[in-house]
């Protein structure tokens, strides 16, 4: 039952992700074949800096639909049932998380928020808690048993699990729905969590697809300004009323 | 921190509902203007029961489309957050749900699952939790603002909270979605509570827009057979396999 | 086969429309039920005027998921198949369009390009080729027939149907695809008939639900400068690099 | 001027895409993280076919949610504008086409239906009216250029394109919208060009990707029943109504 640490790792990536795009956004404009042009983007006859330069102009330009042809995959594991709830709100992927009707939570892994793992105090009436939670667990899986609901026992138990406890998810978005992802998730007013995990994601993005995602992060990176009301501003940019 | 009943409230159908559909489906293959022909639709001039048989008809054949131009909203209490992060996974509707950052759980009301309450045993052991929970829950926020994190307290303490920890959502869905939901979640194979949620909802339709869902549940009433293996049927309706 | 100007009705708009959206945004910060609070807010007792401004302020702090509950059904004539091709590029929408594959073309209307009416040279070139358009339509229908393909003859001489051929479209979006479609399609950098029909479309939403659409339009008008690049901007505001 | 035919060309296809369905799946059900998993998935360590197998039972069960997780781009060219218009209504997927307005057509290829090519007379006039088609639109975009309008040209003499007008597209769909659209789209009551397009993908499915694929096509296929009414059915198979 120990406390569980986030960690993301990428499964897969869109195959010549920036030739894709590169691509894509020529065949809009251009008379010809795109599939013609391909094994030369591959080969390298048309220089992959061109090409990245190209989709990054196009990025800036805001004409980013392009980029939905290339997505990411990543496996996450360290992540509460709350930031799981809210990560699955995002609409524009697919997801496949580890279910609590089907696993038992025998030896339940937990989070632990960081502001309560500063407080001495906090932190010991959480981890009581959590041994609490795996008894009271324990105990209605057994009661259940015992009373001939044994294939619905970890389903009915799972009631007494808490939103610490850890969940494990694959998920695919494509890059315009990343960029939206980060948008809100890496913003400071986005829940510590969900933007511990949004920034692991960006870090990954930016390494394999820095053409795509230089300027990614909350809207503020982009804009320059911060897009929230007064009241919400973080600080780290100047809001829109207080810019001119 | 009482025990929290489900209930169901219909706050929005769109208006004319029937006579849209039907407007909607006759402009795929007729010469003229539906708009030139809405003021008859809606004074009944074209008989209301000739659009629901028409309606009917159209959706027996399979070709369904035009029924999303038809929303439905509900606003839901007494579910648990197990059954609310079921609900929005599903990605063709949109979602107001009661956040735990914002709102107090100062006495937190839960879902007891039946087959607890009939256990006098485990409903006792599953109650007495849910004490040590408020318990919790009251002790960190308490901590945390006494350590200056009044702002965030509730964002920290709710990690405590249960899955059964009562939520409120307001959801729209248009009623293709809707189809599809009752579809997966009607069915014997999905948890007792999102299918008590799902029935409430089929029956608010069937009363509202009896045309359109008289057919609507599990996929078994409209298919007459079980499409799930018969590993996992639930006998209702003969499997595939064991039909002809 | 005359030209065929534009015509665009509203068939249905959610009932309630504000309501909904307060209590839906409502519903997140609130510990009460909103369908509880509901009554009061068809009656009039919680102020119109106050559930108005409510939304309006939180469409300004850009958290407008909850206008998504809200939806609007058009019914769209006297556009082109080169219009409704971009139109239905949106995909957060629902549509029921004229099919040519079952409406026969024995008298084709068709749309006028504005800059092509106004050089009589021009008018007179585009409108002889329609005629030869209706001619080479009936006899390749004629000659399909007498061939034994009745069944199929719309829809193999369809393809001599030009992008200007007439088309009537019923469409359904929700409020903040709407306020998405405007941003783009509203925009001097659209075609001129996808903006008169976004334009005819605004309209009708500004009238209906001032509160959410009064700054509705290209994303122009609620950012205050063009968010293209300079090269392409048509001068109504100052684009960002010129702005500071 | 010619005549232009169907080409279907694969850009890309998610890597490892069975382990990556194959980890999305287990990953539900599985009480470890898959990621911890996936070198032995790559390696062949956990055989193949094994994942094969699993990865094409799922299939067969219907929860196939994972297969979301694999996307496919494909780059078409000898499409008409009638076809692509009936793509794009597919909303679960990505497109960069071909634009008319930027894109002069000073060479126009088109598509020649085979039940016009198969009658000479009918053929001829086909012919003959492209013919007339491209001398139209060179003459209104000499007309208009001469007139000023020179940026707008194509965008105006666009007008008179018809709709056997070939385009160009790219496009993106993960492997369950990709199955939905074979379901419609290959379907002996679909239009025979979309039809041959999605056979075509079809074909390159099944050589990518057997495990997923192999029972990939129209409904009727996996059904083993024409779910369409007896009216439209074409034979292939017995409707569910005859099959008793």
């Amino acid at each position: 039952m120990p406390e569980k640490q986030l960690r993301v790792e990428c499964l897969a990536v869109t195959p010549n992700a920036l030739s894709l795009i590169y691509a894509a956004f020529r065949q809009c404009y251009h008379a010809g074949f795109v599939a013609d042009m391909w094994p030369r983007l591959l080969s390298g006859e048309i220089d992959p800096e061109v090409q990245a330069d190209f989709v990054a102009k196009t990025m800036e330009s805001g004409h980013d639909s392009p980029i939905e042809h290339v997505s990411m995959t990543f496996a996450v594991e360290g992540i509460s049932r709350a930031c799981s709830h809210q990560v699955v709100r995002h609409r524009i992927a697919s997801y496949s998380q580890q279910s609590q009707r089907y696993v038992a939570e025998n030896d339940m892994d937990y989070i632990l928020p960081p502001a309560i793992a500063k407080i001495p105090e906090a932190r010991e009436r959480f981890e009581s808690f959590m041994a609490e939670v795996q008894s009271a667990y324990t105990d209605l899986r057994d009661i259940l048993v015992a009373n001939g609901r044994k294939s619905k026992a970890n389903e009915d138990a799972r009631f007494v699990l808490p939103q610490a406890a850890e969940t494990k998810i694959v998920l695919t978005m494509n890059c315009r729905s990343l960029h939206h992802f980060f948008h809100l998730r890496c913003c400071n007013r986005a829940q510590w969590e969900v933007r511990a995990m949004a920034n692991e994601m960006l870090a990954i993005c930016k390494e394999k697809l820095p053409a795509l995602f230089k300027n990614g992060g909350a809207r503020c990176e982009q804009l320059g300004y911060c897009p929230e009301s007064p009241k919400f501003a973080c600080g780290k940019y100047p809001t829109r009323q207080t810019q001119g």
